[in-house]
């Protein structure tokens, strides 16, 4: 299974007053992974974009386990949960420096049209893309 | 049931370059939510904070149907989804204007010791949020 | 001199690990300020980007003088510093409950066209806005 | 003169709906330009929180001359402006790839005891910290 790992440097307004990671964030890291993981399949999201596309998130989950603290180097590793030629599903795991599991979580991505958000098929409008996902999920 | 109407106002740095509001911020939102619900049940969270407690998130769901766009005006409607005198849940519904549901979704938490980060029985260990939220529920 | 003031609603998520607002969030609270000064002008800076235009900033000053903190109630007061029918400076005050000087600064604007990042005349392209803008510098 | 490099990667977050980066986000910039400089001297902020100590920003001041756009990998430099043992002061220099200056800017910072917020000499309670920036000017 094709998997990306994606370091973190911790930003100093991440934190919250609880000394911890605000939970939101996590979210944002999500992210990262996430475009990290279409580069590990020889794509860009920015690429999508100026193309005429645009890929909004349909939903999210997250699951805290453990916090992160600033000056900690954690790692954000994402991979393919599923893929149907329409969303993309993608897992993501957030562990800490001595591997512990301090997120995890989902979500779930369509790919629309710039102009008018309406969705399309990714297997007919994009198909490099169709092609790296499926061969994704394959392996 | 008690449920209460937060308004939210679209900080511009809130959007993203799709045009619409960043994903991310709408998980912001339900913490403010979150916090003028509290303050409906005549609590407030800072104050929990100042007894030495801290409220962490286990758990949070995020369904996006529709975006909301710089210059509206949505408003979060709060309430309580369930809770055991440990665990919390709440439930949010993001509307815009028309009344149009943007996004739903839920959180979970429990309340731990500020120093410690141990988890703390709510029935115990603060009486009167387990009398206002029992109460909720009831209701 | 036409004064406006905001309240802020301080997010959990503004604090830092410090204990206290992180100090990019006061760069987003003058913008809160400023957008609420255009309003009590009888504009919408929504409106303006509606017709095309975009306002970017050009310098942004910020003197830190004392923390806000969660569970405050602080306010910004936001006056026109110079206006030269091109260039916009406001000016910011942000007070906590006790009335005490927080953060105080300044920010320069001009408008460009949307499309083309190219910087307009207020005085030309906008003249609802350049009569506004004058005599609140009168004021 | 000692100077540090550091590259960011731009985070679809930080974008707005003007289609370029919100101008709040490269004071966050600046930051992670200050903590990898502070690096460069073998020094490390968070042991400087653990030894008891906060450096807050005492002023900051930003020059916005071109956007920095989504998909782009800019770069802050960050050098010593000033330093007397007890104020600090940073330039910084955002530039996208094509070497174009993109934002420039400077932020003032003290040492404070993290318990009392009280201003300390970085000469006498951070002897090493003194020495590393003492050095830097000299360079």
């Amino acid at each position: 299974m094709k998997k990306s790992t994606s370091e973190i440097n911790v930003r100093y307004g991440e934190t919250d007053q609880m000394g911890v990671v605000y939970h939101v964030n996590y979210l944002v890291w999500f992210e990262i992974g996430r475009t990290d993981f279409i580069e590990t399949l020889g794509l860009r999201y920015a690429a999508m974009e100026e193309d005429g596309f645009l890929s909004p998130v349909v939903d999210a989950k997250l699951n805290f386990h453990y916090p992160v603290r600033y000056g900690e180097k954690p790692i954000v590793e994402t991979w393919l949960q599923s893929y149907d030629g329409i969303r993309t599903m993608y897992r993501y795991e957030i562990k800490n420096e001595a591997g512990k599991l301090c997120v995890s979580g989902t979500s779930t991505h369509t790919v629309v049209k710039k102009e008018t958000f309406r969705p399309v098929s990714i297997r007919r409008s994009l198909p490099e893309w169709h092609a790296a996902y499926s061969k994704a999920m394959e392996a």
